[in-house]
C-alpha cells in the first residue's frame, strides 16, 4: 500500500508548557523553518496530515533521526503495535470514522514519542483532535501541566473513546436488524447481517493487536512514558479490553441473527409447503370424484339418479369439511 | 453512558466495631455533616445509591482523595475489575436482578476499600444487602469482629451468591424449553431459545472479567486485604469459577436446544412432504384412469361392457390398496 | 442445593496400621463416643454417608477444627477442587454411578486429609469402596503399610477408575447409535444422541476441574501428601487426562452422529421428493392427453378414427417408457 | 482393556556394541536364562511381543525393579507419555498399522530405557522394526556406535516415520473423495467421509499426547538421554509437530468435504424441485384448458366452431412455448 | 517427498564486501572448484537450485560440516523452523508463487547461516531474488555494508513480502466471489469458494510455523545473528504476524461467503417452491370446477342454462383474481 499521491501534506506544530502556547502552520513556511520553531522547555507536537510528500517525510526523518524501518511502517499499512527505539517510542494504530450505514472508515495514525516531542503521522486531513487542540490552547484540564507522554495518552484515549461510538452504532444496528429479522426475513436483512459481520471481522483485526500494543506500554518497560502516567495508559488498556469484550458480544449476537434469519426462512418454507399440501390434498380427491362421473360408460347407474349430481356435490362438501378438520387438528393453519 | 439525572442520591453511613454500631442517613444532613460522623476506630461503610449528583460525588472524591480516573470509572459503564491505588483498592462489578421471564437486569456497583472505610457506589436505589445490614446491626456472624476488607468480601459474596439464583432460574427455563421443543417446535419456542442465548452472552460478559478481578485480589498483592481474609476471597473466586462452568454448560445446552428445534422443524417438513407425496401418488394415477374413460373416441370397447364401470372402480380400489401397502412398507406413515 | 433432609447419617470409623485393624459403626454409639475410638498411631478413616444432620457435622467440625468455609463447601454443590488449609488438605470431587440407559448419577464426595486421619463426606448411602474396605481388613495390597495420604489416593483412584466404566458404556452407546443412525434416522435416535450429548456436557463439568485439582496435589505443594506417594497421584492425574481425552473424542463422535442423522434425514427427504416428482412428471402429461380427447368439440377427427383409442393408449405407453428411461438415466431410482 | 489372553509371549534379546552383536530367542529358553545373556558393556534390547503371560512380565518386573504403576501402564491402554523413574525412563506410545480402506490399526508399545538396556513391550507379534534389526546386525548406520538412548530414538523415529505413511494414505483418500463428491454425492461418499473423520479423531488422540511426551524428553530433564542425542529427539519432535499440522489440515479438508457433500445434495434437491415445478407449471394450465372444453354445457359456442379444436391445440402449444421461454429466462434449465 | 530427480543442480556463489563483488557460476566448474572461490573477508552466498544431485549435496555437507539431520531436513518436506547448530543457524521456510486462478505454488527454501557464509537450498530453478542480486552487484542499499545475517534477513524479507502479493490476490478473489455469490449462487461459485478455502488451509500450514521460527530468531538467542540486526528480524516478524492476521480475516470472510452461498441457494429454492404452490393453488380449484361440469349426470340444471358456460368462466376468473390478491398480500411475488 503506497502513500496516496494527490493531497498535499498539511503540517502543524504546537508547542506548549505551563506558561506558553504556540501554534505554527506548515502552509506558510517550509518544513525546515517549521522545525526551527521547536522549543527545548516545551512539549513539541508535530502533526502531519497526508504522507504523499517523501521530501517532507525525509526531512522529518533526518531531523529526528528516525529509523528507516519506522518510516517504512508509517508509510505502509501496519497492524497496531508499540515499538521501543533508542531515542523514541513508536506507536501505530487505527483511527476509526463512523460513516453512514454499516461501513466504517479506517485511517492509520502513527506516533513517535520522544523526550519532549510527539510526532503524529496521519494518512488523511481531518481528525478527531480539534476539540482537544482547543483545550490545550485554553489550558483546560491537565494537559499543559504534563509532558509529551501524557499528550500521547490523551490522543490515544480520544481515538479509543471514539471506538465506543462506533460500537454503540453497531449495537443499534444489531437491535434494528433483530426487530426486522423475526418478522421479515428478506434477503435485504440477510445482506445487512453479512455486512455487519464483515465490519466486525475488520474491527477485530484493528482491536486485538491494539490491546497488545497498549499492554506493552502499560508494563512500564518504555523509558519515554513516565511511571506516574502509566495509570492513564492502564485506563486506556481497560477501555480497549472492554471494547474487545463488546466486540465479541456483538459477534455472538450477529451469529444469533444469522440463526434467526435461517429459522425464519425455514418457517416460511414450511408454511408454503403446507399451503401446497393442503390445496393438493383437498382438490386431488375432489377432481378424482368429478372425473369418475365424467366417464362415458354406457352403464353407470348413478348418472341416471335424479339427485345424483347434488348427492355428489354434497359428498364432496363433506370431504372438504372433514379434511379441513383434520388439518386444523394437525395445527397446519 | 452518563449518570441517570432524575432520582436523588441516597446516602447512608454505617459505622461499627466490636462494641458500637451507628447508622447515619444522608437525607437529614448534608454530605459534609455525614462524613464528619466517621470514626477512626470503626469500620466506616459509606453507601451511595444513585450517581446523578456530581456535587456529592465530588465532595466524596475530595474527602477520600479519589483519583479522577476512578471517579470516571464509577460513573461510566465498566467491565468488572480490581485496581490498586495508593490509598485504596478499587473494585467494580455487576449486581444482577432476576426479573420475570428470561430478562436479567444489571446494575453496576463499585467499591473503594481503604484502611478503615468502604465506599459503595450503586446506580439505583435498592440492593441485595438489606438482610446483611440487619445482621451487622444485631451483631450476628463474624462481621462486627472483622475489618473493612471482610465487609467488602461479604458484600461481593452476597452479589455472587445471587448469581446462583439467576443461573438456577436459567436452568429451569432450559428444562422448560426442552420439554416443549421436542413436541412443539413453534416459533415461540425458538424465540425463547434466542432470548436465553442472548442473556447468556451478556452474562458471560459480566462474569469472565469478574473472575479475573477477584483472582487479582486472591493473589494477595493488595495491601488493603489482610492475609487472614484471603481465604474468603478465594472462596468467592471458587464460586465465580463454578458459576462460569455452569454458564458454559448452559451455553452448550442452549445450543443443543437449537439443534433439537431445527431437527423438529425438519421432521415436520418431512411429514408434510410425505403427506403431499402420498396424496399425489394415490390420486394422480386414479385421475388418469378416470380421464381415460372420459375420452370421447367413437370406438372404445370397454365403455360398452356392462360391468366396465364397476370393473374400473374395482381396479382403482386395488391400486389404492397396493399403494398404501407400499407406503406402509416404506414406513411413510 | 441444600442437604437432603430425610435419610439418617451413617457413620463409620476404620482405624488401622501394619498390626491392627478396627471398625466402629456409628449406629450403636454417639458421634462423640465414635470419635474417642481414634488411635494416634493408626490411620483413622471416618466416613459419613448423608449430610442431613447438622448436629453431627458440627461435632465433626469442632473435633477436627474444620474451617467454616470448608463445611459450607461440603454441604453445597461444588466444582471439584483441592484446597490446602493449615491443618489438613481438603479435596472435593464427584463420584459417578452408571445407571441404565444413558443417564449418569452424580454424588459429591469430599475428603479432609490430616496427618493421621481422613474424613470422607458422602451425600448418599452406598459407595464404590466396599471391596476396598475388605482389602484393608484382610491386609491385601499395600494400604496397611501406608499412611492416610495413600488411603486418600486409593479412594480417589477407585472413583476415577469408575469413570472408565462410565465412559466405556458411553462408547458402547455411541457405537450402538452409529449402527442405527445410518439406516434408520428416526426421531428416537436423534433424542438418544441429544441425551448423550447432554451427559457429555455434564461429565466435562465434573472432569475438567478434577484434573486441575489433582494437578495441584501432584505439584507437591501440600505437606499432607508425602513425596513418596506423589507418583501415585501422578498416576491418577494421567488417568484423569486420559479420561478427558476420551471425553473429547466422544464429544467429536457425538457431533459426527448428529451430522450423520441430519444427512440421513436429508437423504430421505430427497427420496420422497423424487417419488413425488417422478409420479407427477409421468401422470401430468398423461392426464393432459386423455383430457384432450375428452373435449367435446364437434370437429375432432381423431375421435372418429377406428384405432384412435388404442393409438392414444400406445402413445401414452411410449411416453411412460421414455420418461422412466430418462429418470433411470438421471439415477433417480 | 485387559491383555489379550491367547497368543504366547515372544521374547527376544539383542545385545550389541561396536564390536559384538548377539541375538537370543525366548522360544528356546526360559525368561531367566534369557535375561542371563545380558552383557554389561553392551546395549541390551529386550523385546516382548504379547502381554498375556503375567508370569513373564513379573519376572521382567522383578529383574529390572520396575515400579508396579509402570507395569500397570504397560498392561492397560494408556495415552502416550514419558515418565522419569529413579532407574529408568518410561515411554509409551501407539504404533500404527495402515490396513486397507480407511481403517487404522493401533498397537500400544512401551519402552523402558535404563543406562545400558532398553525393554520394549508390544501387544501383538510383528512390528515395524525388522529392517532396523538387520541394520544393527550388519552394523549399518550409527546405531552400533551409540548407546541405548539412541536405540530408543531410532525405534520411536521408525514409528513416527510410519505415521507419515498413514497420513499420506489419508491425504490420498481425501483427494479421492474430493473427486467423487463434486459430481456424485451419494450416501456411500458421505459414509467414507464420516469414517475418515472418525479415524482423524482417533489419530489426534494418539498424536497430541505424543508431542507432549517427546517434548518432555527434548527439554533434557531425563538423565537417561545423553545431551548429545537430544538433537535426535528434537528431530522426532519436529516430525511429530509436522504430522499434527498435517492432521489438522486434513481435519479442515474433511470438514470441507462435508460442506461440499451437503451442497451437492442441496443442488440436487433444487434440481428435482425445479423439474417438478416446470412440469406442474406447464401441464396444470393445459389440463385446465382441455377440462374447459370437456364441460357439457348446452351452450358453448367454441365447441361448434369448425377449427375450434385445432385452435385450442395451437393456443396450448403457444402457452408451452411461452412458459419454456420464461423458465429458460429464469435459468431453470 | 523425495528430491525430484530430473533437473540438474544449478550452483551459484556470490562473494561480496564493501569493496569487492564476485559471482561464480557452477555450470563451468565443479563444486570443489566453486567452493575454493570463497573469500574469508567476504560474505559468501552459495545458492543451490535443485536438490537432485546427492553427490553435490554431500560435498557441500562435508565442506561446511553440516549435520546429517540438517541435510535430511533440506531434502524432505519440512514445516518452517529455525534451529541453532554449533557452527551455523538453520532456517527452512516456504517460498510462494502465485499462479493464475486460485492455486498457489509452494517451494521449500532452506538457509544455513554461518559466520561469513549463507547457503540457500532451493527445490527448483528460479526464485524471487533476481532484482536483489542486481542490487548487491550495483551496491544499492545497505547490503554490501552488512554481514551474512543481514543477507539472510533480506532474502527472508523478500519471501515474506511476496506473501503480501499472494494475500492481496486472495483478497481480490474474495471480493470477486462476493459480487457474484449474492446474485448468482451457481455451483461454479461454490467450487471457487471451496478452492479458496483449501488454499487458505495450506497457507496457514506454511505461515503459523514461520511466525514461531522467526520469533525464535528475534528472541536473540542465536549467536549468528548480530544484535544490531535483530530489529530487522523483528520487522519481518511483525510482517508475518500481520499476514497471519489477514489470513484469519480471509478465513472468516470465506466462511461468510459460504453462508451467503447457502442462503442464496435456499432463497432460490423458496422461490421455486412458491411458483409451484401458486400455480397449483390457482389451477387445482379451476380444474376441479371444470371437472364438475364435465360430469355426465342426467340432471344437472346448470348445464341447461344459457349463460351457464360464461357464468362459470366468469366465476373462475373471479377466483383467480382473488387468489392472486391473496398471494400478493402474502408477498409471495
Amino acid at each position: 500500500m503506497e502513500p496516496k499521491p494527490q493531497p498535499p501534506v498539511i503540517l502543524e506544530l504546537i508547542t506548549y508548557n505551563r506558561e506558553e502556547h504556540d501554534r505554527h502552520d506548515g502552509t506558510s513556511q517550509t518544513i525546515d523553518e517549521l522545525l526551527r520553531n521547536q522549543k527545548a522547555n516545551c512539549v513539541n507536537w508535530l502533526n502531519l496530515d497526508g504522507l504523499s510528500s517523501l521530501d517532507i517525510i525525509e526531512k522529518v526523518q533526518s531531523h529526528f533521526c528516525l529509523h528507516s524501518l519506522l518510516v517504512e511502517d508509517v508509510l505502509s499499512d501496519q497492524r497496531p503495535k508499540a515499538e521501543e527505539f533508542d531515542d523514541y517510542l513508536f506507536v501505530t494504530l487505527k483511527m476509526l470514522y463512523r460513516i453512514d450505514g454499516t461501513a466504517i472508515d479506517y485511517e492509520q495514525i502513527s506516533f513517535v514519542l520522544g523526550r519532549n516531542f510527539l510526532i503524529s503521522f496521519q494518512e488523511k486531513e481531518g481528525d478527531l483532535f480539534d476539540g482537544f487542540r482547543e483545550r490545550i490552547r485554553l489550558d483546560q484540564g491537565r494537559v499543559r501541566k504534563k509532558e509529551a507522554d501524557y499528550l500521547m495518552y490523551r490522543l490515544i484515549d480520544i481515538i479509543v473513546d471514539n471506538y465506543y461510538n462506533v460500537l454503540d452504532r453497531i449495537g443499534e444496528i444489531i437491535e434494528d436488524i433483530e426487530e426486522t429479522v423475526y418478522e421479515n426475513p428478506s434477503n435485504k436483512t440477510f445482506n445487512r447481517i453479512q455486512k455487519l459481520k464483515k465490519e466486525l471481522i475488520y474491527l477485530r483485526k484493528a482491536l486485538y493487536p491494539l490491546r497488545d500494543a497498549i499492554s506493552k506500554i502499560v508494563k512500564g518497560e518504555s523509558e519515554f512514558v513516565r511511571e506516574e502516567n502509566l495509570r492513564y495508559y492502564a485506563d486506556v488498556y481497560d477501555h480497549t479490553v472492554h471494547i474487545i469484550d463488546s466486540l465479541d458480544t456483538y459477534r455472538d449476537l450477529t451469529s444469533s441473527l444469522m440463526d434467526i434469519h435461517i429459522n425464519a426462512m425455514n418457517t416460511r418454507m414450511n408454511e408454503v409447503m403446507k399451503v401446497l399440501t393442503v390445496i393438493s390434498t383437498i382438490f386431488m380427491p375432489l377432481t378424482f370424484i368429478v372425473g369418475i362421473y365424467g366417464m362415458n360408460f354406457d352403464f353407470m347407474p348413478e348418472l341416471r339418479w335424479h339427485w345424483g349430481y347434488f348427492g355428489v356435490l354434497g359428498a364432496m362438501f363433506l370431504i372438504v369439511v372433514i379434511m379441513l378438520g383434520y388439518f386444523r387438528h394437525k395445527k397446519w393453519f
